[in-house]
Protein backbone atom coordinates (compact mmCIF):
# COMPACT_ATOMS: atom_id res chain seq x y z
CA UNK A 1 0.00 0.00 0.00
CA UNK A 2 1.28 3.43 -0.72
CA UNK A 3 1.62 5.88 1.87
CA UNK A 4 3.17 9.17 2.50
CA UNK A 5 5.91 7.36 3.97
CA UNK A 6 7.10 5.81 1.25
CA UNK A 7 9.58 7.03 -1.43
CA UNK A 8 10.57 3.82 -2.89
CA UNK A 9 10.09 4.00 -6.59
CA UNK A 10 8.12 1.59 -8.72
CA UNK A 11 10.34 -1.47 -10.23
CA UNK A 12 12.07 -0.90 -13.34
CA UNK A 13 10.28 -2.08 -16.18
CA UNK A 14 10.33 -1.69 -20.15
CA UNK A 15 8.96 1.36 -21.21
CA UNK A 16 9.46 3.02 -17.76
CA UNK A 17 10.72 6.44 -18.82
CA UNK A 18 8.38 7.21 -21.44
CA UNK A 19 5.67 6.16 -18.23
CA UNK A 20 7.16 8.75 -16.23
CA UNK A 21 7.29 11.10 -18.55
CA UNK A 22 3.89 11.12 -19.52
CA UNK A 23 2.95 11.46 -15.88
CA UNK A 24 5.34 14.41 -15.25
CA UNK A 25 3.04 16.00 -18.21
CA UNK A 26 0.07 14.20 -16.93
CA UNK A 27 0.35 16.03 -13.24
CA UNK A 28 0.90 19.24 -14.71
CA UNK A 29 -2.08 18.67 -16.99
CA UNK A 30 -4.39 17.64 -13.80
CA UNK A 31 -3.40 20.47 -11.32
CA UNK A 32 -4.51 23.07 -13.77
CA UNK A 33 -7.71 21.40 -15.66
CA UNK A 34 -8.48 18.67 -12.88
CA UNK A 35 -8.29 15.15 -12.84
CA UNK A 36 -11.44 14.99 -14.14
CA UNK A 37 -10.43 17.04 -17.18
CA UNK A 38 -7.46 15.14 -17.88
CA UNK A 39 -8.35 12.77 -20.97
CA UNK A 40 -6.17 10.27 -22.42
CA UNK A 41 -6.98 11.95 -25.82
CA UNK A 42 -5.79 15.69 -24.29
CA UNK A 43 -2.74 13.64 -22.86
CA UNK A 44 -1.99 12.04 -26.21
CA UNK A 45 -2.55 15.73 -27.77
CA UNK A 46 0.22 17.27 -25.23
CA UNK A 47 2.59 14.69 -25.57
CA UNK A 48 2.57 14.01 -29.34
CA UNK A 49 1.92 10.36 -29.12
CA UNK A 50 -0.92 8.17 -30.22
CA UNK A 51 -3.66 7.30 -27.87
CA UNK A 52 -3.27 3.63 -28.65
CA UNK A 53 0.33 4.29 -27.01
CA UNK A 54 -1.55 5.45 -23.97
CA UNK A 55 -3.54 2.78 -23.51
CA UNK A 56 -0.92 0.70 -23.51
CA UNK A 57 0.31 2.28 -20.04
CA UNK A 58 -3.13 3.17 -19.02
CA UNK A 59 -5.96 1.26 -19.36
CA UNK A 60 -8.77 3.45 -18.41
CA UNK A 61 -9.21 6.60 -17.59
CA UNK A 62 -9.55 5.74 -13.79
CA UNK A 63 -5.80 3.67 -13.97
CA UNK A 64 -4.50 6.96 -15.22
CA UNK A 65 -6.02 9.07 -12.58
CA UNK A 66 -4.74 6.63 -9.73
CA UNK A 67 -0.88 7.15 -11.93
CA UNK A 68 -1.32 10.54 -11.48
CA UNK A 69 -2.51 10.83 -7.93
CA UNK A 70 0.82 8.29 -7.08
CA UNK A 71 3.26 10.61 -8.89
CA UNK A 72 1.71 13.50 -6.99
CA UNK A 73 2.55 11.36 -4.39
CA UNK A 74 6.32 11.00 -4.76
CA UNK A 75 6.74 14.21 -5.89
CA UNK A 76 5.09 15.89 -2.57
CA UNK A 77 7.37 13.40 -0.63
CA UNK A 78 10.15 14.73 -2.30
CA UNK A 79 9.86 17.97 -1.87
CA UNK A 80 7.64 18.58 1.40
CA UNK A 81 8.43 15.65 3.63
CA UNK A 82 11.96 13.94 3.28
CA UNK A 83 13.88 17.63 3.46
CA UNK A 84 11.79 17.95 7.06
CA UNK A 85 13.30 14.20 8.20
CA UNK A 86 16.45 15.34 10.43
CA UNK A 87 14.04 18.19 12.07
CA UNK A 88 12.01 17.71 15.48
CA UNK A 89 10.25 19.31 17.38
CA UNK A 90 8.86 22.56 16.39
CA UNK A 91 11.57 22.79 13.71
CA UNK A 92 10.00 20.18 12.06
CA UNK A 93 6.78 22.09 11.48
CA UNK A 94 8.04 24.82 10.70
CA UNK A 95 10.29 23.07 8.26
CA UNK A 96 7.58 21.37 6.54
CA UNK A 97 5.59 24.83 5.82
CA UNK A 98 8.90 26.06 4.57
CA UNK A 99 8.92 23.08 2.01
CA UNK A 100 5.01 23.29 1.42
CA UNK A 101 5.13 26.75 0.68
CA UNK A 102 7.94 26.45 -2.02
CA UNK A 103 6.35 23.30 -3.36
CA UNK A 104 3.10 24.83 -3.62
CA UNK A 105 4.39 28.05 -5.60
CA UNK A 106 4.39 28.10 -8.68
CA UNK A 107 7.43 26.18 -9.66
CA UNK A 108 6.59 22.56 -8.95
CA UNK A 109 2.84 22.61 -10.63
CA UNK A 110 1.42 25.22 -13.05
CA UNK A 111 -1.80 24.71 -11.41
CA UNK A 112 -0.82 25.42 -7.75
CA UNK A 113 -1.03 22.81 -5.37
CA UNK A 114 -1.95 19.06 -6.86
CA UNK A 115 -3.44 17.94 -3.77
CA UNK A 116 -5.29 20.98 -2.60
CA UNK A 117 -7.19 20.97 -6.56
CA UNK A 118 -7.98 17.22 -6.37
CA UNK A 119 -9.29 16.63 -2.91
CA UNK A 120 -11.81 19.51 -3.71
CA UNK A 121 -12.30 18.09 -7.39
CA UNK A 122 -13.41 14.57 -5.40
CA UNK A 123 -14.68 15.24 -2.18
CA UNK A 124 -18.24 14.09 -4.04
CA UNK A 125 -16.94 11.65 -6.09
CA UNK A 126 -17.15 8.13 -5.06
CA UNK A 127 -14.49 5.62 -6.35
CA UNK A 128 -10.76 4.59 -5.93
CA UNK A 129 -9.77 7.97 -6.98
CA UNK A 130 -11.59 9.52 -3.96
CA UNK A 131 -10.43 6.98 -1.71
CA UNK A 132 -6.68 7.13 -2.35
CA UNK A 133 -6.53 11.11 -1.69
CA UNK A 134 -8.56 10.48 1.28
CA UNK A 135 -6.17 8.29 2.70
CA UNK A 136 -3.08 10.74 1.24
CA UNK A 137 -4.82 13.85 2.66
CA UNK A 138 -5.12 12.11 6.09
CA UNK A 139 -1.69 10.70 6.62
CA UNK A 140 -0.40 14.53 5.45
CA UNK A 141 -3.01 16.75 8.53
CA UNK A 142 -2.03 12.95 10.85
CA UNK A 143 1.47 13.76 10.39
CA UNK A 144 1.22 17.47 11.08
CA UNK A 145 -0.66 16.73 14.34
CA UNK A 146 1.87 13.98 14.99
CA UNK A 147 4.90 16.55 14.78
CA UNK A 148 2.58 18.94 17.15
CA UNK A 149 2.55 16.15 19.60
CA UNK A 150 6.26 15.32 19.56
CA UNK A 151 6.74 19.07 20.19
CA UNK A 152 4.42 19.25 22.88
CA UNK A 153 6.37 16.45 24.28
CA UNK A 154 9.38 18.26 23.61
CA UNK A 155 8.62 21.21 25.72
CA UNK A 156 8.08 23.29 22.10
CA UNK A 157 4.65 24.22 21.94
CA UNK A 158 2.68 24.50 25.05
CA UNK A 159 0.35 21.89 26.51
CA UNK A 160 -2.86 23.81 26.66
CA UNK A 161 -3.11 23.66 22.55
CA UNK A 162 -5.15 21.31 20.91
CA UNK A 163 -2.85 19.11 18.30
CA UNK A 164 -5.54 18.34 16.55
CA UNK A 165 -7.15 22.06 15.68
CA UNK A 166 -3.51 23.53 15.45
CA UNK A 167 -3.00 20.91 12.58
CA UNK A 168 -6.18 22.05 11.29
CA UNK A 169 -5.69 25.48 11.41
CA UNK A 170 -1.98 25.53 9.48
CA UNK A 171 -3.41 23.04 6.54
CA UNK A 172 -6.06 25.54 6.04
CA UNK A 173 -3.80 28.58 5.96
CA UNK A 174 -1.55 27.02 3.63
CA UNK A 175 -4.85 25.89 1.55
CA UNK A 176 -6.29 29.49 2.10
CA UNK A 177 -2.71 30.49 -0.17
CA UNK A 178 -3.02 28.28 -2.97
CA UNK A 179 -6.75 29.42 -3.51
CA UNK A 180 -5.68 33.40 -3.58
CA UNK A 181 -3.13 32.70 -4.97
CA UNK A 182 -4.81 30.34 -8.12
CA UNK A 183 -8.19 32.47 -8.02
CA UNK A 184 -7.12 36.25 -8.09
CA UNK A 185 -3.52 35.73 -9.63
CA UNK A 186 -2.42 36.93 -6.11
CA UNK A 187 1.22 37.24 -5.99
CA UNK A 188 1.57 38.00 -2.06
CA UNK A 189 -1.04 35.03 -1.05
CA UNK A 190 2.34 32.73 -0.52
CA UNK A 191 4.15 35.46 1.24
CA UNK A 192 0.84 36.83 3.21
CA UNK A 193 0.37 32.78 4.18
CA UNK A 194 4.17 32.24 5.39
CA UNK A 195 3.60 35.54 7.57
CA UNK A 196 0.18 33.82 8.98
CA UNK A 197 1.66 30.20 9.51
CA UNK A 198 4.87 30.73 11.32
CA UNK A 199 3.02 33.78 13.35
CA UNK A 200 0.73 30.84 14.58
CA UNK A 201 3.66 28.25 14.80
CA UNK A 202 5.16 31.42 17.44
CA UNK A 203 2.10 32.09 19.16
CA UNK A 204 1.85 27.81 20.38
CA UNK A 205 5.50 27.85 20.77
CA UNK A 206 7.22 28.62 24.72
CA UNK A 207 8.40 31.83 24.82
CA UNK A 208 12.53 29.86 24.00
CA UNK A 209 11.58 27.96 21.19
CA UNK A 210 10.00 31.51 19.66
CA UNK A 211 12.20 32.00 16.45
CA UNK A 212 14.49 35.04 17.38
CA UNK B 1 -23.81 45.02 -11.58
CA UNK B 2 -24.31 42.56 -9.07
CA UNK B 3 -22.36 43.07 -6.26
CA UNK B 4 -22.53 41.09 -2.54
CA UNK B 5 -24.75 44.47 -1.22
CA UNK B 6 -27.33 44.49 -3.49
CA UNK B 7 -30.06 41.95 -2.35
CA UNK B 8 -33.09 43.06 -4.64
CA UNK B 9 -34.28 40.32 -6.93
CA UNK B 10 -34.77 40.46 -10.69
CA UNK B 11 -38.03 42.30 -11.84
CA UNK B 12 -41.26 39.78 -11.76
CA UNK B 13 -41.45 38.55 -15.29
CA UNK B 14 -43.78 35.59 -16.81
CA UNK B 15 -42.34 32.05 -15.80
CA UNK B 16 -40.05 33.88 -13.13
CA UNK B 17 -41.50 31.28 -10.74
CA UNK B 18 -40.40 28.30 -12.27
CA UNK B 19 -37.16 30.25 -12.72
CA UNK B 20 -36.59 30.62 -9.41
CA UNK B 21 -37.60 26.31 -8.98
CA UNK B 22 -35.08 25.88 -11.57
CA UNK B 23 -32.57 27.76 -9.77
CA UNK B 24 -32.62 26.19 -6.59
CA UNK B 25 -32.59 23.09 -7.44
CA UNK B 26 -29.41 23.73 -10.20
CA UNK B 27 -27.55 25.44 -7.29
CA UNK B 28 -27.77 22.08 -4.94
CA UNK B 29 -26.42 20.05 -8.04
CA UNK B 30 -23.41 22.34 -8.73
CA UNK B 31 -22.82 22.41 -5.04
CA UNK B 32 -22.14 18.41 -5.41
CA UNK B 33 -20.94 18.38 -8.98
CA UNK B 34 -19.80 21.35 -9.82
CA UNK B 35 -20.70 23.93 -12.60
CA UNK B 36 -19.07 21.88 -14.99
CA UNK B 37 -20.86 19.03 -13.93
CA UNK B 38 -24.41 20.76 -14.41
CA UNK B 39 -26.05 20.27 -17.70
CA UNK B 40 -29.07 21.43 -18.91
CA UNK B 41 -29.73 17.57 -19.85
CA UNK B 42 -29.21 16.37 -16.04
CA UNK B 43 -30.89 19.78 -14.43
CA UNK B 44 -34.14 18.18 -17.05
CA UNK B 45 -33.46 14.72 -15.55
CA UNK B 46 -33.78 15.71 -11.71
CA UNK B 47 -36.74 18.07 -12.87
CA UNK B 48 -38.95 16.17 -14.64
CA UNK B 49 -39.03 18.70 -17.36
CA UNK B 50 -38.14 18.79 -21.32
CA UNK B 51 -34.50 20.34 -22.42
CA UNK B 52 -36.60 22.43 -24.78
CA UNK B 53 -38.37 24.09 -21.54
CA UNK B 54 -34.88 24.79 -19.98
CA UNK B 55 -33.50 26.13 -23.35
CA UNK B 56 -36.33 28.63 -22.80
CA UNK B 57 -34.91 29.87 -19.88
CA UNK B 58 -30.88 29.27 -20.33
CA UNK B 59 -29.65 30.03 -24.13
CA UNK B 60 -26.26 28.37 -22.80
CA UNK B 61 -24.55 26.49 -20.49
CA UNK B 62 -22.77 29.50 -19.61
CA UNK B 63 -25.88 31.63 -19.12
CA UNK B 64 -27.14 28.62 -16.77
CA UNK B 65 -23.90 28.99 -14.72
CA UNK B 66 -24.05 32.70 -14.51
CA UNK B 67 -27.38 32.68 -13.32
CA UNK B 68 -26.56 29.23 -10.91
CA UNK B 69 -23.98 31.83 -9.48
CA UNK B 70 -26.26 34.40 -8.92
CA UNK B 71 -28.62 32.73 -7.21
CA UNK B 72 -26.17 31.33 -4.99
CA UNK B 73 -25.27 35.38 -4.42
CA UNK B 74 -28.63 36.26 -2.98
CA UNK B 75 -28.85 32.94 -0.47
CA UNK B 76 -25.38 34.36 0.34
CA UNK B 77 -26.44 37.89 1.22
CA UNK B 78 -29.40 36.87 2.59
CA UNK B 79 -27.75 33.98 5.18
CA UNK B 80 -24.80 35.25 5.77
CA UNK B 81 -24.28 39.44 5.10
CA UNK B 82 -27.55 40.58 5.93
CA UNK B 83 -28.34 39.09 9.25
CA UNK B 84 -24.70 40.79 10.46
CA UNK B 85 -26.22 44.03 8.97
CA UNK B 86 -26.71 45.80 12.52
CA UNK B 87 -23.39 44.82 14.09
CA UNK B 88 -20.38 47.13 14.61
CA UNK B 89 -16.89 46.59 15.78
CA UNK B 90 -15.67 43.14 16.36
CA UNK B 91 -19.22 41.98 16.85
CA UNK B 92 -19.36 42.31 12.98
CA UNK B 93 -16.94 40.11 12.07
CA UNK B 94 -17.98 37.57 15.03
CA UNK B 95 -21.61 37.68 13.33
CA UNK B 96 -20.26 37.15 9.96
CA UNK B 97 -18.74 33.79 10.79
CA UNK B 98 -21.24 32.40 12.97
CA UNK B 99 -23.43 33.06 9.87
CA UNK B 100 -21.42 31.41 7.49
CA UNK B 101 -20.66 28.24 9.57
CA UNK B 102 -24.47 28.11 9.60
CA UNK B 103 -25.16 28.10 6.19
CA UNK B 104 -21.58 25.97 4.91
CA UNK B 105 -23.26 23.42 7.62
CA UNK B 106 -25.15 20.69 5.55
CA UNK B 107 -28.91 22.64 5.66
CA UNK B 108 -28.22 25.37 2.80
CA UNK B 109 -26.57 23.07 0.07
CA UNK B 110 -26.14 19.37 -0.06
CA UNK B 111 -22.07 19.58 -1.04
CA UNK B 112 -21.09 21.92 1.01
CA UNK B 113 -20.28 26.31 0.45
CA UNK B 114 -21.68 26.74 -3.04
CA UNK B 115 -18.48 29.51 -3.60
CA UNK B 116 -15.73 27.41 -2.59
CA UNK B 117 -16.02 24.71 -4.35
CA UNK B 118 -16.85 27.22 -7.44
CA UNK B 119 -14.05 28.63 -6.67
CA UNK B 120 -11.55 26.40 -7.13
CA UNK B 121 -13.34 24.66 -9.85
CA UNK B 122 -13.09 27.66 -11.62
CA UNK B 123 -9.89 29.17 -10.81
CA UNK B 124 -8.54 28.24 -14.26
CA UNK B 125 -11.02 28.41 -16.32
CA UNK B 126 -11.03 32.08 -17.80
CA UNK B 127 -14.01 33.62 -19.08
CA UNK B 128 -16.91 34.90 -17.81
CA UNK B 129 -18.28 32.52 -14.58
CA UNK B 130 -14.44 33.01 -13.20
CA UNK B 131 -14.75 36.58 -13.44
CA UNK B 132 -18.17 37.13 -11.68
CA UNK B 133 -16.65 34.26 -8.82
CA UNK B 134 -13.68 36.40 -8.32
CA UNK B 135 -15.53 39.76 -8.13
CA UNK B 136 -17.98 38.12 -5.62
CA UNK B 137 -14.93 36.54 -3.61
CA UNK B 138 -13.02 39.42 -3.73
CA UNK B 139 -16.21 41.87 -2.14
CA UNK B 140 -16.37 39.24 0.24
CA UNK B 141 -12.49 39.11 1.40
CA UNK B 142 -12.92 43.06 0.95
CA UNK B 143 -16.24 43.08 3.65
CA UNK B 144 -14.28 40.78 5.96
CA UNK B 145 -11.03 43.40 5.97
CA UNK B 146 -13.28 46.49 6.08
CA UNK B 147 -15.07 45.12 8.97
CA UNK B 148 -11.33 44.55 10.81
CA UNK B 149 -10.31 47.71 10.08
CA UNK B 150 -13.77 49.59 11.34
CA UNK B 151 -13.25 47.33 14.57
CA UNK B 152 -9.42 48.66 14.99
CA UNK B 153 -11.03 52.39 14.80
CA UNK B 154 -13.70 51.89 17.47
CA UNK B 155 -10.63 50.40 19.61
CA UNK B 156 -12.00 47.02 19.37
CA UNK B 157 -8.70 45.36 17.31
CA UNK B 158 -4.73 45.52 18.27
CA UNK B 159 -3.62 48.86 16.55
CA UNK B 160 -1.21 46.29 15.01
CA UNK B 161 -2.52 43.70 13.82
CA UNK B 162 -2.72 43.71 9.57
CA UNK B 163 -6.51 43.65 8.81
CA UNK B 164 -5.63 41.72 4.99
CA UNK B 165 -3.94 39.06 6.16
CA UNK B 166 -6.37 38.52 9.31
CA UNK B 167 -9.03 38.45 6.72
CA UNK B 168 -7.56 36.10 4.68
CA UNK B 169 -6.85 34.03 8.09
CA UNK B 170 -10.42 33.97 8.63
CA UNK B 171 -11.57 33.07 4.79
CA UNK B 172 -8.79 30.07 5.37
CA UNK B 173 -9.95 28.63 8.02
CA UNK B 174 -13.32 28.23 6.60
CA UNK B 175 -12.92 26.93 3.95
CA UNK B 176 -10.63 24.53 5.74
CA UNK B 177 -13.69 23.11 7.71
CA UNK B 178 -15.48 23.31 4.27
CA UNK B 179 -12.92 21.15 2.69
CA UNK B 180 -12.27 19.12 5.98
CA UNK B 181 -16.08 18.70 6.31
CA UNK B 182 -16.66 17.25 2.74
CA UNK B 183 -13.78 15.17 2.07
CA UNK B 184 -13.61 13.66 5.36
CA UNK B 185 -17.03 13.37 6.05
CA UNK B 186 -16.15 14.99 9.10
CA UNK B 187 -18.88 16.07 11.53
CA UNK B 188 -16.78 17.46 13.81
CA UNK B 189 -15.22 19.93 10.74
CA UNK B 190 -17.34 22.84 11.57
CA UNK B 191 -17.12 22.88 15.32
CA UNK B 192 -13.66 22.81 15.07
CA UNK B 193 -13.31 25.77 12.57
CA UNK B 194 -16.05 27.66 14.81
CA UNK B 195 -13.27 27.27 17.85
CA UNK B 196 -10.34 27.99 15.89
CA UNK B 197 -12.10 31.35 14.26
CA UNK B 198 -13.32 32.74 17.41
CA UNK B 199 -10.42 31.85 19.03
CA UNK B 200 -8.45 33.88 16.14
CA UNK B 201 -10.72 36.62 16.60
CA UNK B 202 -10.37 36.84 20.56
CA UNK B 203 -6.33 36.56 19.93
CA UNK B 204 -6.48 40.04 17.97
CA UNK B 205 -9.23 41.79 19.96
CA UNK B 206 -8.56 43.64 22.71
CA UNK B 207 -9.27 42.44 26.40
CA UNK B 208 -12.30 44.52 27.20
CA UNK B 209 -14.07 43.31 23.53
CA UNK B 210 -12.87 39.45 24.52
CA UNK B 211 -15.83 37.22 24.69
CA UNK B 212 -16.42 36.69 28.43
Amino acid sequence: MKTLRKTAKPKLARGLKTRDTILLKAVSIASVEGLEGLTLGKLATELHISKSGLFAHFGSKEELQLSVVEQARLIFVERVITPAHNSTGVKRLRSFYQNWLSYADKSTFPGGCFFTAASLEFDDRPGKVRDQIVKLMKQWIGMLEQAAVQAQSAGDIKKEIDARQFAFELHSLAMGANWSSRLFKDETAFATARRAILQRIDQVSDEQTKRK
